[in-house]
C-alpha cells in the first residue's frame, strides 16, 4: 500500500507530497502541528488534541482552515487511506504561503497537512529495563505552551540525548529546574511519595498524555503536586518517568549517567502506565 | 518575465516550486537562509554572507549542499534568470527530507532553495523622516547568531510593530536592554557622540550591514564601543538607527511613541547611511 498525504485539500501520493517555497511553516516556522495516537482503529484523545490545536492557532492567530468536524473527516479518510490500525497522525497548519515578509500576510490561506503512518509500540525492553535522559540548558523561546514547528532546539537536544546513548534530554532553565524533555514531559516521584511534574506554564508544552496520566493520578487518589523540580531533586528521587504521545510513560532509571533510586523502574510508574494503556485503548 | 526558483538541482516556475512536505525546515525548521542584496546587478557583501551561511550550517552540523563556487554559480543564475537588477537573493538550505524524528536523519540530503527578486529601495521618506520602533520582550531562544529560519517570534513582533504603526519591534532582554530588531540591528549615539550596538554575542544576529557600517565607523575614526545598552538609554540618545540587508540604514525618531532627541533624523546617520550606500554601490 503506497502513503498517501493530505496536502490543502487534496489526497496525494505522499512521494510527492509538498508545500510551496514560500509556505511560512518553511521560510518563518509560522505554524503549528499535532501528533495523536491511533490505536486499534481509534483516535486517542482526540479532542483534547484538537483543543489544544485551536489554543495554538489562536495564540498565533492562523485561522483554522476548516472547522473541527471537517477535520475529524480528514483525520479519518487519511488514516483509511494508510490502512492505519496501529500508529499515529501528523497534522500541520501554518500561515500558508505568501511573499517572503515578517509581518503576517494579508492574503495567504493557511494550509493543512495530514499525514498518517503505522507504528510500532515502544519496544518493551524500554519500559521494562527504564531509559536514560541527560540534562541540557533550555535554550527554546518563551512560549512553549504554543506548539509550533519551531524545533530546531528541540532537534538539538534529541541529538544530543542520542549520541550520549540516552533516550531524552531534560531540559533545565536558568533557575536549575527541569522544564521538560525535547519531545516528552518529565516527572519524579518524591521520597515521600509524591508525584511531581510541571505546572503547564509559558515554559513547557501541556502534553495531553501528561493530562491524561495527571487525570489517572487525581482518581487514584495518588499525592500531586504541579511544580517546577530541580536536577537534584530529581536525581535523589523515588521514581521518574518521562510522558509523551509517542512513548506513553517511560520509568527514567538515570540522569547523567547516575541511577535514580536503585536504577531500576519504579512501582508507581509501572501501575500509571498500565492505567494510561487502559485509558488509550478505551479512548 | 515568469518566476524562476532554484530548487534542490533544478531551476523551476516559481508557482511550482515547493519541497517535501518531510522537509525538515517545513517540519523542524531545522534549516538555515541568507537574504543577499543585489544593486545594480551585482551582489552585496556576497563573501561576508556565505562566510555566515557556512557558519551557520556548522553550528548545525548541516553538510553544505555544494561548494561556495557553485553556490554562487546558481545565486548569479537564479538572479539572471528572473532578470533582477536591483533586488534580492534569498537562499535556505534545510537537513533534507526525512521520516519525521527529532534526532538528525542518517540519510537525508540537504536541500538548497534560492530565489531572486527585484525590490525597491526603501521609500526616500523613511530616511528622510526616519523611523518608530516600538520595544517588546524579547522571548527568542538562546541561540539568535544563529541564522536559522525558526522565525515565530520574530513574526509575531514586527507585526506587533506594525500594528501600532511603527517599522518594527526592538527586542529587549531580561535585563533591560536592547537585543536587535526582528529583522534589523540596533544603534543608538549618546549624548557624548559615541556609537552603541550590541556586541554579537548569542542573542543577536551578526547583521552583514551592522558589519559594513562598524567598517566605516572605525574608517572614519568615530567613537564606538559594542556593548548593550537599555531602552532608557536608547529614549534618551543623541540618535537612533536601525540597519539590515533590505533597510540599509534608518534613523529611528521615535521609541515607543516618544521621540529621540527632537524627533529628527540625526546628523550621523545620514552620514554613515550615505557612506553605506556608496559601500553597497562598489562592494
Amino acid at each position: 500500500m503506497s502513503r498517501i498525504a493530505y496536502v490543502a485539500g487534496r489526497y496525494v501520493p505522499h512521494l510527492q507530497a509538498a508545500v510551496h517555497i514560500e509556505d511560512r511553516g518553511y521560510q518563518f516556522s509560522d505554524g503549528v502541528y499535532e501528533v495523536v495516537a491511533v490505536k486499534g482503529g481509534h483516535l486517542v484523545d482526540e479532542e483534547p488534541h484538537l483543543a489544544r490545536l485551536a489554543r495554538s492557532l489562536g495564540e498565533l492567530r492562523i485561522t483554522p482552515p476548516m472547522g473541527e468536524a471537517a477535520l475529524k473527516i480528514v483525520m479519518r479518510e487519511t488514516i483509511r487511506r494508510n490502512g492505519v490500525d496501529n500508529g499515529i497522525v501528523y497534522l500541520q497548519i501554518t500561515r500558508g504561503a505568501a511573499p517572503r515578509d515578517h509581518g503576517f500576510p494579508k492574503a495567504a490561506k493557511p494550509v493543512l497537512v495530514v499525514t498518517a503512518r503505522r507504528t510500532r509500540p515502544p519496544n518493551p525492553s524500554l519500559a521494562r529495563d527504564g531509559i536514560s535522559v541527560i540534562t541540557i540548558p533550555d535554550i527554546r523561546w518563551q512560549r512553549c505552551d504554543i506548539k509550533a514547528v519551531g524545533l530546531l532546539p528541540n532537534v538539538l537536544g534529541k541529538q544530543r540525548a542520542r549520541e550520549a546513548g540516552a533516550y531524552e534530554a531534560w531540559q533545565v532553565d536558568r533557575e536549575g529546574r527541569v522544564t521538560e524533555g525535547t519531545s516528552t514531559n518529565a516527572w519524579i516521584v518524591t521520597a515521600a511519595g509524591e508525584v511531581v511534574t510541571r505546572a503547564a506554564d509559558h515554559a513547557i508544552l501541556n502534553g495531553i498524555t501528561r493530562c491524561a496520566v495527571l487525570a489517572i493520578i487525581r482518581s487514584e487518589g495518588y499525592e500531586f503536586v504541579e511544580r517546577a523540580f530541580t536536577v537534584a531533586e530529581a536525581r535523589s528521587a523515588r521514581e521518574a518517568f518521562l510522558t509523551s504521545t509517542t512513548s506513553n510513560l517511560l520509568p527514567v532509571v538515570r540522569i547523567d549517567g547516575e541511577p535514580v533510586a536503585d536504577g531500576k523502574p519504579g512501582p508507581l510508574s509501572g501501575k500509571l502506565l498500565a492505567a494510561y494503556l487502559t485509558h488509550a485503548s478505551a479512548a
